[in-house]
């Protein structure tokens, strides 16, 4: 047995009580959201409608470093977190290999992600303003879960707009969400305007992100005392979900160990910024060099093969425009499993930081890589990871093999977000051999470059 | 914020090396098992072809009060263990009682139960020994789910006859299994003899836990070098669980608290068994008296309408027969949604310890209270219950609210053995409000016991 223990989790008197904001320590901010309709650089004013004050704040600030948790969100987190900090002994000695692997682990929640740290967050603060209902939207489900678990802790009512598609495919995704009392409306729905634009196009639409995104703000926007509520790409997302780094940096130094190398899968960027993050700020200020490596599918790579450039946050083009990696907003990712990769942009922050060269490597990977991966890990580390999750446990893999080949000892850190158990027609497809690989063609991306708006 | 913290996790130098036996501890013995053939006590050569040697010696280990854990076991169990010890502070403020509300949680892991505990330890012995093939049965699927996970890690192929209804009803139970590695064969099934009997009788028959046992125990007799492995009701089964119990203790007594009262759901008994162990052998010694309270389903009351009396294992009339609380083995309980309390009889260790008023209480609870306890805690403290944790909770509920209304500031510590996610079904009827309950009437009970075998 060695001295390093399998399981490392911190004692709740060194649990993270402020959130890390790395934006204070970039040498140069991300290019602002301009408003959709001025092309103008967003005011708070064009936020208040729609996010909560507090968050409007956290949206853009450059420059505190550290944001208090409130004493209620700290209550909340401690339900379920510490998160553990796994050294992963028996897939290092199942690979051979030399190099050290720990894995953080944000699914030990009933939501199965990590999305629960900032919806704690999200809903703490729109309860606190007094806001008396909330709306989002939902694809897989996992953040509208997450979403619930929030809203039903802090009493206060929610509607998640849900794709059509996934209600229908995920009855249980949709009972979870109820059973924690949200309000789940299959998306295009005819309670909204945009829903019912879309219906009479055509009847049969089994909804997208887009349409989702857009009935759920209408309903925010047009509700008195009412609040939309997202759970990726922005800023203060990514400031709540730096705890993730937080913990595991602090696990890590009570261990005398420094990762070399720090991988994270990346959709809309709120994971992978979450286990940056205080790393990232060592590295801004030189005092550490970790190599950072962000995790896409190869059927949707933003940051890969997509553009720098400005566009919309949506597919329905009604939200601010960010300047990030992007296939172009109407680019249509093919239908693989990771559902909550499936995003044709990426992090304003992370996209800045890739391009910065502080992020030092975007990876995409194939799909039958990934779930090669899966199946080894949930069999040698008894976890059944979520398909996003194994993007990030594929890299970690090849990055153990390569020290098994060159004989390195490297520490490799990786953060696995969540559980599968909500994506079993995937690994049955998987199981049964009938998984696809589909890399989009230059064309394919073309057309979705051609959508991007033309911006100077 | 209080000194006690939220979650206590034991430093793995101090998890428990060892399983505690109470059979060292217990002044009288269950009855023995008998023989189904010759109703004399069964031998050593008569378990030997059924299960591995040293399970089979464990089996009936009546005196080593502490048996070694192997190293390999404990290198499995440090992926998933230690479970953490929660205070339910959240659940307290919630029901503004004085009660101090302590749970064991054991749902953490990807079979989403206690299961796991057992299922590690019996495959190690079969892979030791040289078994080449394991067999089992498996209803709702926990313990499939458990046991192909053991089974993979230690690399020995599985079969799994899982009730016929039940693979129909949650392909996903199954595809996870299969993931493992395990074979699924949906019981009952053209591969063995009791299976094709049954299909000549009733082509369309959806199956029964029976029918299943006898199936796997068929393939394990007839195959060379098989075993069948089983996940309840044995004596090495509470010997494995005891593992709950002695972690729970530790880290009760590292924040200086002892239990008043001690809370577990009772289908079979492992979980029970598993949370009372070292608690169990202080009160067998005198050396505290916490007050055990053992709750059952309403609709299958084992403890509380049950008789005390040697009956057969399984529905099948195959296995031997144990002294235990029973409902007699031909009664059927109606179709309640949790699965894992639907057994007709009671551990023969925990049974006796009941008769003998080592066990304080047994308590039948309805499923509608069951289930809004669950919805309760499920808001409150993140946690989404398996239905048959959930009578726990029920109970733990109960008790905190009595002591609200005696002001009485009591420790109350209750073991959550899993999580509900593959039990939607259930909670959407319950949502829905089409939840019934069921109580059987004192005519169907003698129904069940009419089935008991006549022996003096």
């Amino acid at each position: 047995m060695s001295k390093i223990p399998y399981r490392t989790y911190l004692p709740e008197d060194k649990l993270p009580k402020a959130w890390y904001n790395v934006r204070a320590d970039m040498p140069e901010q991300h290019d602002p959201y301009l408003n959709p309709a001025t092309l103008k650089p967003v005011t708070m004013d064009d936020l208040l409608p729609i996010f909560c004050e507090e968050l409007c704040r956290q949206e853009v600030n450059t420059t505190d470093r550290f944001i208090e948790i409130p004493d209620e969100v700290l209550s909340f987190y401690r339900v379920y977190r510490p998160s553990p900090l796994i050294r992963a002994y028996n897939l290092e000695k199942e690979l051979k290999t030399p190099a050290k692997i720990y894995y953080k682990f944000e699914g030990n929640n009933t939501s199965g992600s990590h999305k629960l740290n900032s919806a704690a967050a999200q809903v703490y603060y729109a309860k606190k303003q007094g806001v008396t209902n909330l709306t989002t939207e939902t694809g897989a489900g996992q953040w509208g879960t997450a979403l619930a678990m929030a809203a039903s802790y802090f009493k206060i009512p929610l509607t998640v707009y849900m794709v059509k598609v996934s209600a229908q495919q995920k009855p249980y995704r949709k009972a979870i969400m109820e059973t924690y009392g949200a309000k789940v409306v299959p998306s295009p729905s005819d309670t909204t305007e945009s829903g019912r634009a879309i219906l009479a196009k055509d009847p049969g639409s089994t909804g997208s992100l887009g349409c989702a995104i857009s009935e759920a703000i209408e309903v925010a926007v047009n509700t008195p005392n009412s609040r939309y509520v997202l759970g990726s790409v922005l800023d203060q997302v990514l400031l709540h979900q730096a705890i993730i780094g937080s913990e595991a940096k602090a696990a890590m130094d009570m261990l005398g160990e420094y990762p070399d190398i720090i991988i994270g899968c990346a959709g809309g960027g709120s994971n992978f910024g979450g286990i940056m993050s205080e790393y990232m700020g060592d590295k801004l200020k030189g005092r550490g060099n970790p190599y950072f490596i962000a995790v896409e599918p190869a059927s949707c790579p933003s940051m890969t093969r997509g553009k720098y450039a400005y566009d919309f946050c949506d597919t329905g083009k009604t939200t601010p425009l960010a300047k990030m990696y992007t296939l172009g907003c109407e680019f249509i990712p093919s239908s693989i499993h990771a559902g909550g990769l499936r995003y044709h942009g990426m992090s304003p922050t992370v996209s800045k930081l890739y391009h910065d060269g502080f992020v030092d490597e975007a990876r995409a990977v194939r799909q039958s890589d990934v779930f090669k991966a899966a199946a080894l890990f949930s069999k040698i580390e008894t976890i059944l990871p979520a398909p996003e999750s194994a993007h990030a446990i594929c890299a970690a893999i090849d990055e153990a093999v390569k020290c098994r080949e060159s004989g390195e000892s490297k520490t490799i850190l990786f953060n696995l977000t969540g559980t599968g158990y909500f994506d079993m027609a995937a690994y049955m497809n998987y199981n049964e051999g009938k998984l696809e690989d589909y890399i989009p063609t230059d064309e394919e991306l073309q057309k979705g470059f051609d959508s991007l708006p033309k911006i100077d």
